[in-house]
């Protein structure tokens, strides 16, 4: 159970078989302004893994993208569209398939409309994690020790989250929609990154 | 070129082969309050078909369903998202595979924010479609003369404008995104059936 630091890249080899545990960090939220700076990854066995993009970065990367690009692994993401759209935007790889606990909260937990990372963790694991390095200098020379401990806990919990919104979407006879919504989220970041950010293309207006 | 009215269903056999524009009428936008009043469906050679349903109306329709659930069949629509859920709601079925004007006049049309179907018909037909009958009560005992002519000119245009949308979107390089979103509406139309018709279930909220 430990934190790994990488830098332009995740080493060959490091990664179990299976689904994979996604986040980045960024700039900013205005993707192609805000460049991308932290790609954490992990197996869910108990490791997780951030690679570090450098200003200037070419964001070549083969390993990384070779695991975010294999259609065979399912990634699981918090707020996937997000993460799509800086892991297109910089590294040139659509990251599906793909499952959010978002949306699978929205899904399902239909009782509260807290759907932050945190709320989602408390109630279903019953962990607390801080948010307080959520807005910082992610561009820093070197990332301090809150802030990896902050980046890997964002990718910490979502396998065991899968499982429970598995079965909860299945509960509630959503699974199907849910899979609909998940397919969709490349698409609805390319929408971001082509010009339409704020605007919800299924609206009437 | 005529305009043709049925009691709760279509005759066999009127529609040529190929894709069908459909519209509905309903009492309102609350689609599990507001009954669903008239189904328009035109092969585009130049009929219209409005199919009228009567309060109290078990929407049996079997040779219209048939049409609308037809999997090889092309719907065109405009704003295909209030009509999936209206025909899904009362007649049962999914009227799939979906081309959408409104998604397509938003991908092509990005210079100007006006993306109702009379902008639309004018700017790409240069015809004009009067709008006056929109709010009016569709479920009256007998249809006026304005209502069925309105009725009509709402599935008159929609194979024309398909084929001037299909090459714009070619032209700029959106025709997959294109695609996608028509392939979601179908689920989104589900979501609004369900209980999220006001929620952008890809928000960040
Ligand atoms: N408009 C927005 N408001 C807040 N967070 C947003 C956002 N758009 C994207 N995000 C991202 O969504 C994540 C927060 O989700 P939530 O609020 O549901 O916990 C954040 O990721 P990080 O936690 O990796 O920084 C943040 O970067
Ligand atoms: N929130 C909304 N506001 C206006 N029209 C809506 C709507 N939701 C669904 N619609 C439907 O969208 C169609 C109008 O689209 P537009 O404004 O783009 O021309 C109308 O169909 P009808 O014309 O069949 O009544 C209307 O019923």
């Amino acid at each position: 159970m430990a934190v790994h630091l990488h830098e332009e890249d995740l080493p060959a080899g490091v990664l179990a078989p299976g689904p994979v545990a996604v986040d980045t960090e960024t700039m900013g939220l205005i993707t192609p302004r805000d460049r991308l700076c932290v790609v954490q990854i992990s197996d869910g066995q108990g490791d997780e893994h951030l690679v570090r993009f450098r200003v200037g970065s070419d964001y070549a990367a083969p390993n990384l993208r070779a695991v975010l690009g294999d259609p065979e692994r399912l990634k699981l993401y918090h707020f996937a569209r997000f993460d799509l759209a800086a892991i297109e935007h910089y590294l040139g790889t659509t990251a599906a398939p793909v499952f959010c606990t978002k949306i699978a909260s929205k899904l399902t937990r239909t009782y509260t409309d807290r759907h932050g990372l945190k709320d989602i963790v408390r109630e279903l694991l019953g962990k607390e994690i801080s948010k307080q390095q959520q807005s910082s200098d992610w561009g820093a020379a070197e990332l301090s020790e809150p802030q990896r401990e902050y980046a890997a806990s964002d990718v910490r919990y979502l396998h065991a989250m899968r499982d429970i919104f598995v079965e909860r979407l299945a509960r509630e006879g959503r699974t199907e929609l849910a899979q609909a919504c998940f397919d969709f989220l490349p698409h609805r970041a390319r929408l971001d990154l082509s010009g339409w950010p704020d605007h919800d293309i299924f609206s009437h207006e």
